[in-house]
C-alpha cells in the first residue's frame, strides 16, 4: 500500500458531501475535537435559541410559554424528531430525564411484562450506569431477580428461556465494538425475552432501525452525537405494540392521563406519555432540540460512511506514523463492527492523552489504559484525522508525554 | 377601619427594605406578575450566565468544563447554597432531577429504613405528583404498603405506630394553607415514623429550619420562589443522621462511590451523593444557580414579613373593593397559617382569571374554582397588590369576565 499523505485527506474533504455541516457548529480555533462521543460541540444556532428561550419565552412571556412556546409538549415534540433518526415512529419516543433514569423505567417496564421470569442479561463491561441502575432495581425489588453478566462473545448463549430482559449497549463506550442488535433481539424474542437497547453511542452516528429489528425498549442520551449540550436530557423509546401494557414506577404527574385535572388518584396516561414523570428542564430541552434538528437534516447513511472511512484512515495513519509497539488497536478493524470511535491502548494512556489535549487534540482517556478518539462526521474533517495522528506520533517519537505534568490525574466525565 | 388608598401602598414601597431587589429581575412592562408560585421571573443576571455556560464553557472549553467550570460538582455546590435557605447544613442537599423523582427517592429511602412498617400518611388534596409517585412506588413494590389519605385536620390523628412515612407538602398548592411542620414531625418521631416534606411552595418564601425541627427528608423545586427557570432541576435533603444508612433504588453512576473507576458493580457513594443518579442538565442547573444566589443574599425573615403583609393587604383590598359575594377567601386569614399566596374561589374563576391576564395581572387558575395570586416579595411591590385588586374589581363590577372569549379553556401548568 502506498503511504498516506496529508493531500489524500484534503482531497477527501474536497469531495465530502457532509462538509457544509461543519460551519453550523462552533469549533474553537486550534482544536481538533475528537471527543464528540462524550460531549458534542455546540451548534451555532443553539446560542440564539437559548437566548430566545430565556430572554423572550421565559423572561417576557413567563408562565404563558408553557402553552404558547409549546414547552409542555417539548418531550414529545423532540422525541418525534429523534424517532426519525433511530427508525422509530412518531409517538414512540419522548425526551426526558437522564439515560440512567430512563434505563430504570425501561427495565422496570420490561420486568413487569415478563413477571414470570427472573434473569436479566447484561454485559459486565458495559458503561457502569447501565449495570448500576439494574443492580439498584433488583436489590430494591428483592424478588430473586438475577443479573447474568456476560461479555460480548457470551451474549447469544446466555439468552435462554429463563431470561426476562436483555439489556445491552449497541456501541461499547470504551472499545467501540458494536453488538449485533438484530441477531440479539431476534434470539431474545425466540426465547421469549424483551430487549432494552442503550443507544448512547449510536444515535446520530449509526443508522439504527428500531422497528425493523423489532426492538422493544431503547434509551439514549442527547449530549454526544446529537450535540444537545452538557447533560442534555435523554430519550426513551417504547415500541407501539407494548405501549398499552407498559407500566413503570416513576408515575409523576406528567405521565397521568389528565395531568391538569389534579385528581387524587393516579390514572395511567396514553402511549409514550407513560414514560414521562415530572416537570422537565426546558432550557436544556430546547438547547437539545437545535442539535436534533441539524441531525434530522443530515443523511445518517452518509454520516456512517464517512465515519467508517475516517476510522479506517485513523488506524492506517497510526500504523504508518507510530511505532508498531506504541499502541494496541482496541477497536475492531472491520469498520462494520465499530461504532464512531477508534480506541487505542497504552499503559501510559493517561499521560499521552494529556499531552495530546495540550496540543489541541481533544480525545479522552478511560481507565486503565484506553485512549478514545471520537469521529463526528458532521464537524470533523478528514484532514483533522491526519493532523491528529501527526501530533500523536510527534508526542510519541519525542517522548513528550513523559513530562511529569501529564501524569497528574484529574477525573473527567 | 379607614379605607385603604393607593397612597398607603406606595408609602409601604418607599419604606420597603427589599425594594432594591426588584431591579435584579426582568419584569415585562405592563405586567403585574402574581404567578411566581408557579414560575418565578427571570433574574437579569441569568441571561449573561446562560450565555457564559453555552457560548464559553460549552462552546469553547468543551469537555474540559466538567472540571474547569465545576459542572460535575454543580449539584452539590448549588445544593449547599439551598441548604442555607432551608435551615440545612452543607452536604445535606443536592440539586438534581425533578421534584417527582426526588420524592420517589426520598419515600423509597424512608421505606427501606422503616421496613417493618407499612403505612404512608399523605394528604389526599396534595399536589397530585406527590400522591401519584407514592401510588406508583407502592404498586411497584407490591408489598402490602398502604397509603392513608387524610386531609389537613386529620393528619395528627392519622400518625400512629403503624406509620412508616408521613409525606406532606408544607404549603398547599391550591389554598396556601400551611402545615405545622414542627408539630407533625415531632408526632411522627414519637410514633417512630419518618417525614418527607415537600417544600415546593416554601423554599425562598418562608423561613424553613429543617434541622431545628429535625426533619428527615425534604424535596423542593427550583422554578418557583428560587427563580431558576422553567422546569429548573429540583433539590433533595437528607438529614446527616440518616445519610450513612439511606438507600434509594435509582443507583446511577453519579451516586457511586468512585464514578470514574468504571467498575462493574455498584458501590454506594458517600453522604448526600447517594441521592444523585445520572448526568444532570448543566445549562438548566447553572440558570437555577443565579436565582439561588439572589435568594441567598436576601433576608428570608424580611421576605416573610413582606409576604404576610402583602397577603393581608390583598385580602383587605378585595374585601374593600369587590362585592361581598364575589369571592370566597380560600386561604387562611391569619397570615402565619398562610404560605406566600392568596387563593380566592369563584365558580367562574377560569373566565375571571383569563380577563385578569388580558389586563396584565397574571395569576393562575386551579380547577374547579380557585384563583391563585402569588406574592413574591423580591420583585412584587405593594402598589402592585393594590393595582391588581383594582383591576380585579373593575372586571367584576363591569362584568368584563362574562365575555365568551374568556371561558375557552387552555391547560396551563
Amino acid at each position: 500500500m502506498t503511504a498516506l499523505t496529508r493531500e489524500d485527506f484534503l482531497k477527501l474533504d474536497r469531495g465530502d458531501q457532509l462538509a457544509p455541516f461543519r460551519k453550523e457548529f462552533y469549533i474553537p480555533k486550534g482544536v481538533i475535537y475528537m471527543d464528540g462521543n462524550s460531549l458534542g460541540v455546540m451548534p451555532k444556532a443553539t446560542a440564539a435559541r437559548v437566548r430566545e428561550v430565556t430572554e423572550v419565552d421565559w423572561a417576557h412571556h413567563l408562565i404563558k410559554s408553557w402553552n404558547t412556546a409549546d414547552w409542555f409538549n417539548a418531550p414529545r415534540r423532540i422525541g418525534d424528531k429523534i424517532a426519525g433518526i433511530i427508525g422509530a415512529e412518531k409517538g414512540e419516543v419522548v425526551v426526558t430525564d437522564s439515560t440512567s433514569i430512563n434505563l430504570f423505567k425501561a427495565i422496570s417496564a420490561a420486568l413487569v411484562i415478563k413477571s414470570d421470569r427472573s434473569v436479566i442479561v447484561m454485559e459486565g463491561s458495559n458503561f457502569p450506569t447501565d449495570n448500576y441502575i439494574t443492580q439498584g432495581l433488583v436489590a430494591f425489588l428483592g424478588r430473586q431477580h438475577k443479573i447474568r453478566f456476560v461479555e460480548k462473545d457470551g451474549i447469544m448463549d446466555a439468552i435462554d428461556n429463563s431470561v426476562a430482559v436483555v439489556s445491552l449497549t449497541d456501541v461499547h463506550y470504551k472499545t467501540g465494538h458494536r453488538q449485533n442488535m438484530k441477531a440479539i433481539t431476534s434470539k431474545a424474542h425466540q426465547q421469549g425475552a424483551l430487549t432494552v437497547w442503550d443507544l448512547c453511542h449510536s444515535t446520530g452516528a449509526i443508522p439504527i432501525d428500531l422497528n425493523e429489528i423489532r426492538a422493544d425498549f431503547a434509551v439514549g442520551c442527547g449530549y454526544k452525537y446529537l450535540n444537545g449540550g452538557p447533560g442534555a436530557p435523554a430519550f426513551i423509546f417504547v415500541a407501539k405494540r407494548h405501549q398499552d401494557k407498559v407500566k413503570q414506577p416513576l408515575t409523576g404527574w406528567w405521565s397521568h392521563r389528565s395531568p391538569f385535572d389534579f385528581t387524587r388518584d393516579y390514572e395511567i396516561g396514553e402511549g409514550i406519555n407513560r414514560m414521562l414523570c415530572g416537570t422537565q428542564p426546558i432550557v436544556s430541552l430546547c438547547a437539545l432540540e437545535v442539535g436534533v434538528d441539524i441531525m434530522a437534516r443530515a443523511d445518517i447513511h452518509k454520516i456512517r460512511e464517512k465515519s467508517k472511512r475516517m476510522g479506517d484512515l485513523f488506524i492506517a495513519a497510526v500504523e504508518q506514523k507510530c511505532n508498531d509497539n506504541d499502541f494496541d488497536i482496541v477497536s475492531p478493524r472491520p469498520a462494520d463492527q465499530r461504532g464512531s470511535q477508534v480506541s487505542l491502548s497504552h499503559e501510559n494512556g493517561y499521560a499521552i492523552m494529556q499531552a495530546l489535549i495540550e496540543r489541541g487534540v481533544i480525545g479522552d482517556f478511560r481507565a486503565p489504559d484506553i485512549l478514545r478518539f471520537g469521529l463526528t462526521p458532521l464537524y470533523l474533517r478528514y484532514v483533522d484525522v491526519w493532523d491528529a495522528v501527526d501530533i500523536l506520533s510527534d508526542i510519541m517519537v519525542k517522548d513528550i508525554w513523559k513530562a511529569p505534568k501529564y501524569s497528574v490525574r484529574v477525573a473527567v466525565t
